[in-house]
Formats: C-alpha cells, sequence, structure tokens
C-alpha cells in the first residue's frame, strides 16, 4: 500500500476528550473516527487490524468445531416478549418499527435469535451437541460512550451458541470454550484474567468475563495474589469475620442522640466501632417497592447482589421525602425494628449475613434524634431475606482466608452458562431424546467484542510515540520509508524494493511521499506502530536500515538479510 | 466437517410460497431460513458460500486499490437531510431515535457517511482519487419481500465509494470498475449484461446495472441482437418513426362522439389508426400538482421517464372524480386543447417528442362524447414540457435501427455516477486545490447485493435434483459418503480418507450417518450440489467412486488420482 494514497493519514492532535491512550492514539495514527457518540468508522488501517483479530477468532472457533452462521440484526420483538427480555434488556435496547407497523429489537445478543432458528429444525438428540457462532453487528444504547472503543453503542460482537441435551454435556464445551478463549487472547498478545462475573440481562446462573488488567477498563474484579480466586465484584464473596459473636444480650434500649445523620456521626456519638452500627439503605425498585437493606456498619452494600436476591430489576435510593412520608421514619436514623408497622406500602426487608456476626448492634429508632442500643437479630426484628448483599473490598480475606486484591480491567469476552434460561420460557425450545420424548435444551452462550479487543491490545501495546502492534494482527508487517525520493535513483530501488518485499507475501506499506521530512516520516511510523521499519535514502547505499519498533538502534542489512529475519 | 455434527439439514418440503429454484433449493438443502419476511438466517453451509463470495468480491476491489474501511450501520439522520434524501428514499428508509432522541437512519446506502468521514481530514488534491468500499448490513423496507434472497429487506451489501479531483478522473475509476465487476462476476460463474439504469434516489447522472439474465429476475431491459445495446426499461430509448408528418395541417374541429373511453374505442368510431390518437395521462404528484402527460396513441408513459422531466419524487393516476371536479374533464376525453383554462389548481403539460411524428391527431375534447379531430402541436396547444416520457418495448427499433430484445433479469450489481451530487448539497464536501482554493470533489459509487448474487448462482447452477456450485463458492469441495459405515473397516478407512483430504487442503463434508440409506444420502449430496462425490463403500474395495456433480456417470480412483483431478 502506497502510504500518499492510503485514506487516513496520521494528524497531529487527539480528540480534546480523549482520555484513554487507545482512543487518543488510535485517531492519531489514522485508524478510526467518531461518526457519533459511540459509533465508529473503522478506517482502512483500523478496518484491516479488526479483520486480522475476527481472521484468529474465526480460525480458533472453527478448531473448536463451531459453527459459523449468521443471523439478521432486526429482530422481531415478539422472540424477546416470549422470555421477557425487552423488560429486563431496559434502556440499552434499541426498537423499531418497520412500514407495517411490526416490532423489531435491534440485537444486543442473539440467544432469541439462534433458539428460534434451532427450534425451526425440530433437533433430536443425535443433532446434538453444536455450537452456532457469528460476527454481527451489536447495538447497545449506552447511557454514556466512552474511552473510544472501549465503550461503544454498535459494534462487532462474536457470539456464539452452544446447545446440549444435559448440563453434562454443556460443561465439556464450556470448559472448551475457556481453552478457546485463552488460545484467541494469546495470539492476539493479550494475558486474560479468566473472573467469575454476574449474568446480568443474558441470564443463567453463572459466567465468566475474560479480563485484560488495565486501569482504564471498567471491570472491577477481586482475585488473590496466587490467583486461585477472581470474581466480578459485582458477585466477589469474602469471608465475614465474627465480632462480638460471644457478648451476650441485652435489652433493646431507646435512647436520645442528637447526632448527625451519618454512620461516622453515630461512632463518635456513641463510641462505639462502626462494626457494631447497623447500616440501613432504602432502596425503592421497579414495582416501587421499598428495600430496607441491612448490613454490618463497616461493609457495603452491592446493588447486584441486592437484585438477584431480591429479584428486583431496577433500584434506586430512596429520597429522604419518601423516607418521611410513606416511610414514615428519618433520613441518618432508620431503623429495622417496628419498621414494617410504620409503613404504608410494601417494604421488604433484606439482611447481610454479616448482621449474624455482630450482637447487641445501634443504630437509628425511626425518629430524629432517636437511637437503639443493643438490636439483636432475631429477637428484635427479622429480614424477610437474608444472604449475601456486600461488597468485597481491597484488603478483605478471600473464603479461603487470602487477602484480595482489587484490580480493574477491560472485558474483552465473555462466557456464560443459559442451562434452561430460554428454552424453558421460549416455546418449542426442545429436542426429541432417545426415549422419543420432548425435553428443553440446555445452553451456553460466548462473546467476544471485537473492537474492544483491537483498543485492549493497543492499551497493553504502545510507548510514547505511538503503537506497538504484536505481528499477527498489525495491519502491515513492514513499514517501508523512502527518504530522497526526488532522487530518481531512489525512487527507482525504492520502488523495486517495494515490489520484492510484496512478491514475497509480505504486507507492506511504503512511504512514498516527496517533499515530506524524515522527521516527520519517522514520527508517523512510530505513531502506526508497525512491528518493522525499513528506511531507503542515500546515505543507506543499496542496503536497507532495518529496524524493530520497539528497538532503539538500527541495522543496515540487505533485502535477503530482512526476508530471513522477518519470515518465520 | 462431519455431516452428523452439521447445524441445518436438508428437508424434503420448501416452503408452500417459495416459487423461485433458488428459494427452494436452499431453504430445502439447509442454506438459508427465514426470520422474518425478507430477513434470513444464513445456516453454516449458506454462510459459508457468502463468505466466499465475500473474498472473491474483496480480492478483486483489492486489486483495483480500492480500501476497506467499515462505516456504523446507524446513520445520524442529519446527514440524510443535509441532501434531502430522507424525503427521496420514501418509506424504504427506516429511522429509530436513541434515548436521547437523537434520529438516526438505517443505513440504506452510504453516500453520506463516506462524504462525512472524507470531509473530516479536509483533504487536498494530492490525496485524490481513492476508492473506499465496506460489507456492512444494509435496510430496505421493501413493500413486498420476495423469492427468498432476491428481494429482502436486509443484506449484506458490498458499498464503495470513489473521490476525485474532477469528471475526467472519476471516468478511469467507472471504466476500471467495470472491468472490476466484471471479472468479480466471471470468477463467480455468472455472466452478466452491463444495461444502462436509473439512478434513482442514489441520485446522480448515470448507472449501469450488471443483469444475470434469469425470468425471475425482477429487471427488465432492452437489448439489441449485437449488445451494442442494453438498457433498463427505466431509460430504454428508442426510434419514435415519423408517422404523417408531410400531411398538411387541417382546422380543428370538435364533433360529437359517443363511443367508450378506451384508445381503442376512439380507433373504432373515427376509424383512425391507433397512432394518430392522442394518448393523454393525467397523474398527480406528491406537492398535489396535476401533470398531463401526452403521448402518441399507440406508445406508453414511462413513469420513471416523467418524474425526471418533471421533478416529481411520486406519481399516482388522478381518480375519475379529480378529472371531474377538479380538473372539469371528463375520464376517456381529456385533451390538452383548452385544458388549461378550465383546471383551478396546476397542471403539466407533458409532452413525448413522438407527438411531433403526427399531424392531424385526434382525441377527446375534455367533454363526454365529444371529441377533437385535427389537432395539431404549437397551433392548438404547448406542452410545458417536452422530452422522452415513451417506455420502450420488445420489437421497437434502436436509434442506431437495430430491433430491441425485451428481456429480463436479476440486478446483482450496479455502479453510479454521482458527480457533485453529494458534494455540492452537503457542507464542507470539498478538497483544496493546487491552487489553493476549495472545489467540491466528484463521486461515484459501486453496490454488489452478496446475497442476491448468490441466489443468481443457484438460479443458474442447478438441475432437477438439487444445485450445482461452481468450485470457487462451493461450501466444500468434496461430499464424501460412507455407505455401510456400520461396518468397522468401512468406518475407519472412511475416517482415515476424510483425514487424508483434509490434510491436503481440500473442504470436504463427510456423510457419516449410520442407518441412513444409500439413496438418501446420494438425495442429499445432489441437493446440497457439492462439486465433487466421493463414495466409499464394500463394493469400492479400497477404491473410491468418484463423480462430478454434473456428470451421470462415476469412476473408480484411488485416492492420489483423485487428489490429482481436484487439485489443479
Amino acid at each position: 500500500m502506497l502510504y500518499s494514497h492510503l485514506f487516513g493519514k496520521t494528524v497531529k492532535k487527539a480528540p480534546a476528550d480523549a482520555t484513554a491512550a487507545s482512543h487518543k492514539l488510535l485517531y492519531q495514527a489514522g485508524f478510526i473516527r467518531e461518526s457519533t457518540a459511540g459509533r465508529y468508522f473503522y478506517l482502512p488501517l483500523g478496518q484491516r487490524v479488526q479483520m486480522k483479530i475476527m481472521n484468529i477468532i474465526r480460525e480458533e472457533m472453527d478448531r473448536a468445531n463451531a459453527q459459523e452462521m449468521l443471523t439478521p440484526v432486526l429482530h422481531p420483538l415478539s422472540l424477546w416478549k416470549e422470555n421477557n427480555r425487552h423488560r429486563s434488556a431496559g434502556y440499552e435496547l434499541m426498537t423499531i418499527k418497520d412500514r407495517r407497523d411490526f416490532q423489531f429489537a435491534l440485537g444486543g445478543t442473539a440467544e432469541e435469535m439462534f433458539v428460534d432458528v434451532v427450534r425451526k429444525f425440530r433437533p433430536s438428540y443425535k443433532d446434538f451437541p453444536f455450537n452456532l457462532y457469528q460476527f454481527s453487528i451489536k447495538f447497545r444504547d449506552e447511557l454514556r460512550a466512552r474511552g473510544g472503543l472501549l465503550r461503544v453503542r454498535e459494534f462487532i460482537m462474536k457470539d456464539a451458541y452452544s446447545f446440549h441435551i444435559d448440563a453434562n454435556d454443556f460443561q465439556k464445551e464450556y470448559e472448551k470454550m475457556k481453552k478457546t478463549y485463552t488460545r484467541i487472547f494469546d495470539r492476539l498478545g493479550l494475558a486474560t484474567v479468566i473472573v467469575e462475573s454476574d449474568n446480568g440481562y443474558i441470564g443463567g446462573e453463572y459466567c465468566h468475563e475474560f479480563v485484560v488488567d488495565a486501569e482504564i477498563g471498567e471491570s472491577k474484579y477481586l482475585t488473590t495474589a496466587d490467583g486461585s480466586y477472581a470474581a466480578h465484584e459485582d458477585v466477589a464473596v469474602f469471608k465475614k469475620e465474627p465480632k462480638n459473636n460471644e457478648e451476650k444480650m441485652k435489652p433493646l434500649q431507646k435512647i436520645p442522640a442528637k447526632r448527625g445523620t451519618t454512620m461516622e456521626d453515630g461512632v463518635k456519638f456513641h463510641q462505639l466501632p462502626l462494626w457494631q452500627q447497623i447500616k440501613d439503605v432504602l432502596f425503592v425498585d421497579e414495582k416501587d417497592r421499598f428495600i430496607l437493606a441491612l448490613i454490618r456498619g463497616d461493609y457495603e452494600v452491592n446493588e447486584v447482589k441486592l437484585k438477584h436476591l431480591t429479584g428486583a430489576l431496577d433500584l434506586r435510593h430512596a429520597t429522604d421525602e419518601e423516607i418521611r412520608n410513606k416511610v414514615k421514619s428519618e433520613p441518618g436514623f432508620l431503623s429495622p425494628v417496628g419498621i414494617k408497622d410504620r409503613v404504608q406500602s410494601e417494604i421488604i426487608l433484606v439482611g447481610d449475613q454479616s448482621l449474624r456476626t455482630v450482637v447487641n448492634a445501634y443504630g437509628g429508632a425511626n425518629q430524629l434524634h432517636q437511637d437503639f442500643l443493643n438490636i439483636n437479630i432475631d429477637r428484635d426484628y427479622k429480614p424477610d431475606l437474608e444472604g449475601d448483599i456486600a461488597l468485597a473490598k481491597n484488603g478483605y480475606l478471600s473464603t479461603t482466608e487470602k487477602q484480595l486484591i482489587a484490580k480493574r480491567g477491560i472485558e474483552v469476552g465473555n462466557i456464560f452458562q443459559l442451562g434452561y434460561h430460554y428454552s424453558k420460557k421460549m416455546h418449542d425450545a426442545f429436542f426429541v431424546d432417545r426415549d422419543g420424548k420432548t425435553k428443553p435444551f440446555y445452553m451456553g452462550c460466548y462473546g467476544i467484542g471485537v473492537g474492544r479487543t483491537l483498543a485492549a491490545i493497543v492499551e497493553k501495546y504502545h510507548d510514547g510515540h505511538g503503537i506497538l502492534w504484536p505481528r499477527a494482527i498489525a495491519p502491515f508487517q513492514l513499514h517501508f520509508i523512502a527518504l530522497n525520493i526526488d532522487d530518481p535513483e531512489i525512487q527507482r530501488s525504492s520502488d523495486y524494493l517495494y515490489s520484492y518485499f510484496m512478491n514475497h507475501g509480505l504486507e507492506i506499506l511504503y512511504d512514498d511521499r516527496p517533499g515530506v521530512s524524515p522527521g516527520e516520516k519517522f514520527g508517523d511510523a512510530d505513531l502506526i506502530g508497525l512491528p518493522y521499519r525499513l528506511i531507503v535514502s542515500k546515505k543507506t547505499a543499496g542496503k536497507i536500515e532495518y529496524k524493530e519498533r520497539a528497538a532503539k538502534t538500527s541495522q543496515l542489512k540487505t533485502p535477503e538479510e530482512i526476508l530471513k529475519s522477518i519470515i518465520r
């Protein structure tokens, strides 16, 4: 490719709002441009990388016997309704009507579509298992797009869906996909951590994220130094150590407490430890139910866990007005004790297990400047639901008593157990078993965001001057620079060398621009970041100056020697 | 690929509404399934073919120095508005709002998007020319989907857009793309006719369709036996031979005419030739203007030509009521003579050139049972617009006096001159020329519908038993059938041969199903239509029965001999 003909040349400045290195560099080096917020043009350089990533994913999926196909991106909304997912997907789902008023969802993921095409064949047990995948445009009406390709509203996803006669058979595929993903990301130069995660609106019982460690990432997870545990903040568990369990219960006592409304105000006023205080957080869900989350004072509530325990789809904090007028309590003085008698509408008390590590707790008394002392679970209040709603944090102990380390990373892929989540909700989602009976099939699904993977690679492979593409996905292997190209002799030999390397099957970007300074050409080469830089000039006298992108020094080599170093 | 594991097996029956051979066969053979009307799943076999077609297109576009990139499929509607195309595209365009009420068009073609990304770079003359292409999902809210993949509402299109400093430079690219397209379709096994066509809502001044002859096709065109002329019915021109031009004009005469309302009724009543009658067709356009199309009685009005001449976007026939109440005339007795004095609202008289081949014409007199004789253009009426609005038909003479032959075909690709159509309407769509001045760039665009091309191939390559895939795009090359596979010896040798051919780089579909009759396996092989069929059974005794799909007889060959015949 002649650089003079390439569409999408380098520019000096990144967009003012770009903070992520990948966003800045991909923009400046001419790989991407924004159309509208979160929707990107892939320029020729960017599209070359995207296709190389796709090909590596394709090769590994094929090697794992998955079968590529393609579904429409406009999904009949009726399919999403079979499953009620048009609700759980919430605002992220875009819908549209055609001129006949037929409703479609713009696909965010395609579970329903794959169930639909599979059930058209009324499969038998003999047809199982199989794993179907596609590369297709996905739509997410994200509240905020950010970080260039890191969080977008439209992107190519490799999504795969596997179908099985039972959980046992699925487990084998799940492990195979774990290995396949690890191999894919290895080939792409990305070390990934496999992190337990939350299924969200995809559904199912468990899933894993493939995360590339990076401060810019949005995936917060907790891991141990030995890597034996890794889980997303949404689902991470930890050991809740007993505090004063041995103490005897004292009688409940209500006392005046002219204090502020924070937890710290409580600690100061009573001169008692934070952990002995009860933290009361009042939420309202999408059905306007009140949910009072109760947890030991030194812990925080994890809303994702709270949603799972309560079945709520959406939670928001109650307002001061709601606390006063509807719950008849007082902000900063909420208490589970007696609250059910005050409230007009429904309220659900949800207790974290940590409440059982404390005896004689203290906290508000549902009235301004009134506190309870010696609150005890079961005796003074009884949660409607009890479980783990605590947020894991850096420094906590894992359940195997290793220290948890909080990290951030970029989620580049994920694999989900779906089980019967779809096949039991959607009609005719069954197969005919050996015994002639119809049974729902068991499913898993597996996604990789291609653009985000591309961005993660740049986050990992760059320096102060530009990108350092791993060879397997570099848009070209060679950046060939002709200096003094106005000299007909140089022009002739450069053109010859360009053909020479091309004819040996190398992908080569040839900076053939006349009248551009060496400094500018070197700067562009560093910014674009191809793995090998070749320079021909009057000084190189028949040889070629050869430098690897990351190297500090260059060498003079013959074309044959360069071929030898490059072709492996 | 093991047939037993393949998702999407053959079925006996085609959908009841399928008429096109490609629709039936692609369905029965397990290449496609319908999601909703006009939106298709590509099953693994279908997707393999689709990707092979895409790769051939990609190779040839790259060879022509076009550069692949990718644009979002949700286009900001504001871009379409810069150009007023959200109107001209009409109902076919689907639009959607996101949660911030930002409006998008679902891309039908992407001219605006490419102009938008190019103008972001504020290019100079040195950057030109370039041709950018993509493979991306396109949306057309067609009134009627039909013929399986022949007319759909969602499909992958290869669309390309070229940018030039002027018309001269564009012309070279246009010719290059003509050659590139011819080469692409040749490689796909499709003979195409290059047909002049109408630009429609794409805009620009001229364009060409690549048409595969087929009765099932929707493109009607006219050509000469020697192929020197080929034009879509919408734009085809023909020679309008003079009739009685030499005659002297006689005085206009109004006479009672108790006749019916058809052209034939006029002929019978007056005992004069059809060509001497004036045909008056009254239309109403989208601005509620009346348009009276006037043409020689033996010709028909071509609405596409009429739209071009009048600038109307949409035309419908006027109702009898409108003719009576608004135009104050009479159905079947319309006449241009004096009509402007009767009508309250605007009426535009549009005359075909053929009116000048006749003297002393006859026709209605704007009153029931009153006709004019000896109507003469310029003397008795004057068209507001005059030009070619005649529909070309089989048997007419071309302008070079060769007989026109009417044909039908499938439009698989098209190339458009866009000129300044976009760059003069959209802001900042310019380049900086050598003289430092900004000038609008000159454009062309080039499309290929991948799915329709796939269907056209099946229309051309099938017989009574199934598809006959050209090798270049067959989903696999070999259909390998093991009979008596329950015999462990056969199983072992079949498995070995499967690996043998795979290891030699051949794509092979291995029908490994136990308990399926030979007849069924042969039937499936014919239906799926891979180019080479290999059979191993007890009878073949160490050799393999080899047959090309189209051949009637088979031969016994060794694996090595088969490799030799197949690997070229």
